[in-house]
């Protein structure tokens, strides 16, 4: 059996020196002229693309950070095609030697969700390196509906991460909900997480049941933080979004740990910012996550 | 410009005489062994078999319900080849007249949920009958989330089921959280998929954006019924899960209209139970189907 997710995680974070992790959102109106070309004429040609891309991306930031995200969602429009990609994106991403976070953002439940867990976090088994480290999921229905990933996480090393504060601006209309205790949505769906994730903490003491949460309000991330001693948080809206340094930091625990930070559009499109004859679209990619990487530094200094 | 999603779905209702929704969750070790013959070898072959096992049961039912929902998560774990075998199945429900619902469950913010709208919503457009006419998404983030798919389903006159009170006992853990004001997580929520399907009614007086509600308790039925007096519900756990036919009463309105009812492994594995030499699984499941019928007739009686 191999190491739980969490403490992999964290030697990556330690043997990179950073907690950066690079999002990759695959757009095809985005990619590099480059690899581009003419017109793109089917769904095939479309996911070679964006497998073309991602792994260029890949080969960019694997000496950089620990840890890159792969959203399913932009792989999904080119259907069976798409799909391949993503995980021969993900099996590439290993071969370089990444962790792979699959951002699927799944929910169901009993045997809708088991089979989720199947296609997204067993595959072929422990062994399987198309399947990513760790997958995103979404807690509205449950522990009927997170038990499936929680035991499939468990049974392979790999990890989840629920949703509980997302980095949007209508999060609040149900996750700021005030209950009838003066607690908020939020700080209950903490609550479920950290105790879904008790026999998951390894000896790291991070657990592999970890939390999606992007609070914007300083106070609501220091309850988070303190709701969940042992989750890892994956903290997305650096960069593009727009998360400030204090905002992030507060996501961290007292030792500086316990979280990933996300950028996305940020650093795999920098190269539409001042591209320029001399420099490929990878270096401007490589030198955008190394600018990530130097911009979290600071973060710990206000932890 | 297509007719939208509530008018058709109620034309069709109409037509065939029941809200009776066929939900065809595929499971290859459960699939007929006529069908399954000797050792399953890849992934392509497995995703070949779901689609012949679907395409099956389409022809059972297709003359006796209006509409089906084929649940992804069943298609996922053969991955692209899975994924293409959802997609021709839908297909094949339109060319046998169905209408379909994808029972997706996505969720995301802006970009990637519009990504997910496109994939699963929009296709090559209304006029790809690949795409299913509606689909079930998770609105924990808020209009962030939905807003694409509410656009997407508008644009293209198809719609929305927007995930309020699922069928499984831990349900309770975040939809029945009691906020300040006494009310439920549920009827705010609910508040949310009524306000958000404002602009989608049609002429039948019900809006494409309509509501995944299955409460076990008469109460809250009654009252989730009155806080979406547009929104149609779909709602599941009638058969296996053991909906009572009063319960699910509650979810129509006092004219005995505004829901669809699902029933999934009770109808499509009814091959299972009492197999006999001289009745061909088709046959038992379009058996299932009738008795399924026959039992939500019933419910019309109650309401």
């Amino acid at each position: 059996m191999a190491e739980g997710f969490a403490d992999r995680l964290m030697q990556g974070i330690e043997r990179c020196g950073t907690c950066a992790c690079v999002g990759i959102d695959p757009v095809l109106e985005r990619l590099p002229e480059s690899l581009r070309g003419g017109d793109i004429a089917d769904r095939k040609r479309s996911a070679d693309l964006l497998e073309q891309f991602s792994k260029g991306v890949i080969d960019a930031v694997a000496d950089r950070v620990p840890v890159i995200k792969l959203n399913i969602a932009f792989f999904e429009p080119f259907r069976g095609a798409g799909v391949d990609a993503y995980h021969e994106s993900v099996r590439y991403a290993h071969e370089r030697g990444l962790l792979v976070i699959g951002d699927i953002k799944r929910s169901d439940i009993g045997h809708s969700s088991a089979s989720y867990a199947a296609a997204h976090l067993i595959g072929d088994g422990a062994d399987d390196d198309s399947i990513p480290d760790a997958v995103t999921i979404n807690g509205y229905l449950g522990i009927d509906g997170v038990l499936p990933f929680v035991e499939a996480a468990s049974n392979t090393g790999r990890g989840v991460f629920v949703l509980v504060h997302t980095s949007n601006k209508s999060a609040a209309q149900l996750q700021h909900l005030t209950l009838k205790d003066d607690r908020m949505v939020v700080e209950e769906v903490a609550a479920l997480v950290e105790a879904w994730g008790q026999s998951s903490i390894g000896s790291s003491g991070f657990s592999s049941i970890g939390a999606v949460a992007a609070p914007g309000n300083l106070e609501i991330a220091r309850k988070l933080r303190s709701l969940m001693p042992h989750g890892i948080f994956l903290v997305p809206g650096f960069g593009a979004q727009g998360r400030s340094v204090e905002q992030v930091a507060a996501c961290f625990d007292e030792g500086g740990r316990g979280a990933i930070v996300n950028a996305s559009r940020s650093v795999i499109y920098a190269y539409e910012e001042g591209e320029s004859s001399d420099t490929t679209w990878q270096e401007s990619v490589a030198r955008a996550c190394d600018e990530f990487i130097t911009a979290l530094k600071s973060i710990h200094e206000n932890v």
